[in-house]
């Protein structure tokens, strides 16, 4: 009812705020004797932690990861996965001056309408903190599916306005930007830098590749699989967009154009995305999602304050010009949570087939 | 596990297949106490059904609805709701060509890949068919936030090509293409036309605009308004891609340009699109969806058949070349469905909360 | 939110009412190619249907099941598998006396209560004719149990005050109480037709046998493979009580009585009933179930109609003097819903297992 | 599908093993605005921890808990509740001597077989430690339920043979036993101090009571309001059964005695136990549990290694020669958990119903 657990068989659990004890997650069904200690968990979180570069928030989170419950002797049990990290560097007062004002782009307005009070410290709930979690789940993932061959890499496509124009995997986690075209990361910088100094921010693409999927994985309906992993992108704050394949290009293809013939060999093209008909072909699955522009900014904007008076807001905080370097290992996450549950879900029918 | 139902308060659970003896669904969490009657649905079944214009498949289909159960002396009971629409144009014999072939665009191969064989009569549960069910569902939904003044209208933003550049909402259902700009549909209506004459179809975007929504419907982390908006959206078949307010656009703004000010007014721009931190605004919601181009088309591909041997396909069926017209009224239900959902949520979150 | 699902990998949705259009059930998750037609399910719909012999009410019912989906040549597909019965004879008239008021041990309070106002006639949802829907999804749990070995058997353990003091199997389904003791039986339905001339009923206890499970089923916390047996259970109508291996006896047994050693064989005893720790052991299941007295019963009581008013009421209709019997086929029911989902479950499990 | 949640609007999900670093709980749905701090957890912990008198268990856990996201300003947010309890005193080398054999009555034996491997470790989740998160989670939805009205006692009713004749409520925490019959509870601990000097133990039975709640709570199918109590208490480690108002006593009464009848006043008896065709009767709700002997005991018993060698086995560790005391406030808290699950439900329902 209230929206924090995520996926079937493989379940995800998230709890904690921005500025309260800490933040974590509990995974439930994780399959028992997967070898597995926080240094497998860690260099996700760290991909994800603030103060990576000068494109993030400088706020300092050691963001060091627990493992509370699940394992024995290093190995999962199959039973519940406790994971958290402590908030360490939680300096309420940042938010002094916005207590009472809602910030424009921000869940302030929303969240005080849906609860009746908000939690005004960093967002609590809304904050990207809430990732952390998310990414140590989706550690978790990844490794099931490292061990069955399926790699899932995401990157920023396009940003400020800049867009990739090649593909060159191996300088994704060399520049700031995580950007798959180090000459475009280069000029997405310097605009980026720029807004920094000017306190304004920019948006951008994320794109996702996944491969090794067998194909089969997905459900006819309701949990197609690009149904899933839409939901699982489209509730990480801050995207406004996502798309498969040839995505919002189909609108002006043809069927001619589209459909993906087949040879003995195989599929010839890829439009589809590596679905059909919410299930995987086998193929790459590649899809995109659309970020906003961060919406703390410290140039001023108008806004009101909870007695509806009109007042200037100026968001000093400590935030990020462009959040799409830090989101992400946030999709990646999510992408590897749904893909290993709907991987458990398809070796569970599997198991039962009667032929 | 099999993903054949959606929602969660509101729940509906979906069955049937193109070819077999009906297609339907049931609404669990329907309020007790809803006038309700078979005409308060047929009218949502026949802006879905078959035949209406040249543009739809000829394939005749009275798709009548019928309540089975949940309803006393027209009211519903609070108990589960079943409406069935039984088959009654089921020409299997169209399917005698391509039983073998896996149809380029199509669920076929997936299918085979995921169960182990397939039902090869018009797509069985894969086929669009299966959405009559939401469609009757979506059309309980709508009548419950009609009460409260909520609305959705959906329409054909663009096609082949062609966008609509004027929003005109009671030129909709008039024009065989339900866009929002009549000019334009006459222009789409033309190639459309023309390509259905070559066996080729055509994609598009559908837009929808809620209104009436007050503040706070969602939640704040993985079951966000918009995110399952977009897995409901992003579950129905031939839908590629999903947005919301400026959706992709968002990646070439500025923080400044896409953050909503507010006045003593309220909200002063609508660039979230009615949903900020994945709860409502208040605010009118919109969103767009990318549809492919149909993939059952005359026109003769390349693909193998289950022998794996290469052969070429011509799929004769009887088929829309282009489906947004029909997808428009599988959107507003879909929607509608996600908005009951979140609506009852929310209603009983305000309902225990201790102020 | 509404209950009308049960099961999680194996799950079913029930719909109708006693006096409405029919009553059936959608169950998902039936893995494909599992041989299937009505044949498999109609003799367990006999099995519960009224009119079976003087002890079960003469309401005549055919009870013919019908497939609507989810199979295709006579083989399950993996998608749902809808199955209904139409109710054929439903005399609504014969509850005109009693539509104001509430009658004794009936939900025609708490349903008035619940929902504000309620579908008089015949109990509505209320009505055992809602296990229809169960009995038809146990007889496909029972096929896939079947299967692997697995066979479950009822019986009526005790009723009106008598007790079986004798198992004999073969002899169950050739009385009319389905006892598994064939004389206690004969003296079981003197008592009873004594009753029913008196316009009184009984009550009994059934007993349920479960072998061929292998050890393993079941989850350590929640859902325990008795806990959701219970649960199975106790949503009968009717059923007031579960109990597993010494159930209530354990309360003046010492642990050196009740531990269920082991030897190089196995285990020498079964006081548990087959489960430990939630998870079976891999001997037989063995649980009882507290029938209640039929509540419908000529004999005049004292009750209030709905304006509040004390009346006398007599409850007329069409109604078995005992329900143990009948009660029996949807005790299976339940319990091969609940291996069936633990069964798959555990499939799941060990398909992804690292060893 | 792991089974570590329970509950559908207000939702549980434990965590932790008895030796590994803590055990606790997320309780997701908590209505916002509900004061809450540490100080409303902790007595119940308290009356759960061990050590609290010469019938449990020495082992020494301060079992101090801490709330560590859902609270802001000590009131409730509506965000996921998550509380731990960090283990103190794990002496893992008690389990030197058992940890290749399986202990006769604990789940050693069932788990080996579900994952291929255990945690030997004081039985890991098998163990009473993990109802310390239930605790916690059951205390917030007393304190929820206090605030409407309804309270609910649990105690032991017999226990080593011996039964409660009176009930005196205020007599239930002052005695070891927590049993309601103050002379019943000086035998009762005379006979189990014997069993403990003996090495062996005790079963028993605890009623539980719950008073005020509103006709209408309950949904009339699967999730029927004594279906949900059934499996929430039988899903609690040694219960062996469970019954409702008359129980297993049903078996042998009338219909004429069993229905309870109404005046203008009400009801004039409660055998049904306050639960009427899965729904509340606005009576007070009466259950009980059957609860084993403790399966630690220190004499001698004959079991096999996981060699499938036949060995003896004395369990040293230290162990409580009868639970019931520490299973009372486990069993209110399901009671609870369950009830205020029902109430969000039922307030959901209202709060949409058309009239």
């Amino acid at each position: 009812m209230a929206g924090n657990s995520f996926g079937t068989a493989f379940r995800i659990t998230t709890f904690g705020e921005s500025h309260g004890k800490g933040v974590g997650v509990i995974v439930d069904g994780v399959p028992p004797g997967v070898p597995l200690t926080e240094e497998d968990i860690q260099p996700e979180m760290d991909r994800r932690k603030p103060g990576q570069s000068d494109l993030t928030t400088p706020r300092k989170e050691s963001d060091e990861v627990s493992i509370q419950s699940g394992t024995f002797e290093d190995k999962t049990t199959g039973t519940p996965l406790m994971m958290i990290l402590h908030n360490t560097n939680t300096i309420s007062s940042d938010y002094n001056d916005v207590l009472d004002k809602y910030r424009p782009g921000h869940a302030d307005y929303t969240y005080h309408k849906k609860y009746g009070f908000r939690d005004w410290r960093g967002s609590g709930r809304a904050s990207g903190r809430e990732t952390a979690g998310r990414v140590a789940a989706g550690a978790v993932a990844k490794k099931i599916l490292k061990d069955r061959g399926i790699t899932i890499t995401a990157y920023t496509k396009a940003a400020a306005g800049i867009s990739c124009e090649s593909y060159v995997p191996e300088q994704i986690e060399k520049n700031p930007m995580r950007a798959c075209d180090p000459a475009a990361a280069e000029k997405m910088v310097k605009v980026i830098e720029r807004l920094k100094e000017e306190g304004n921010s920019a948006g951008g693409i994320i794109e996702c590749r996944i491969n090794g999927v067998p194909a089969g994985l997905g459900e006819p309906v309701f949990d197609k699989l690009e149904a899933d992993l839409g939901k699982g992108i489209l509730s990480i704050g801050a995207v406004k967009g996502f798309e498969i394949g040839e995505g919002f290009g189909v609108a002006s293809m043809f069927g001619t154009e589209h459909n993906d013939e087949m040879s003995a060999e195989g599929f010839v093209t890829n439009h589809a995305g590596g679905i059909t008909g919410g299930i995987s072909t086998g193929q790459e699955i590649i899809f995109r999602a659309a970020v906003k522009p961060t919406a703390s900014i410290s140039a001023p904007q108008k806004t009101v304050n909870m007695k509806g008076e009109e007042v200037d807001i100026v968001t000093e905080g400590r935030h990020d010009p462009i959040i799409c370097p830090r989101i992400v290992p946030v999709m990646e996450a999510m992408a590897a949570i749904v893909l290993c549950d709907h991987l458990l879900r398809f070796e569970a029918q599997k198991s039962l087939q009667i032929s």
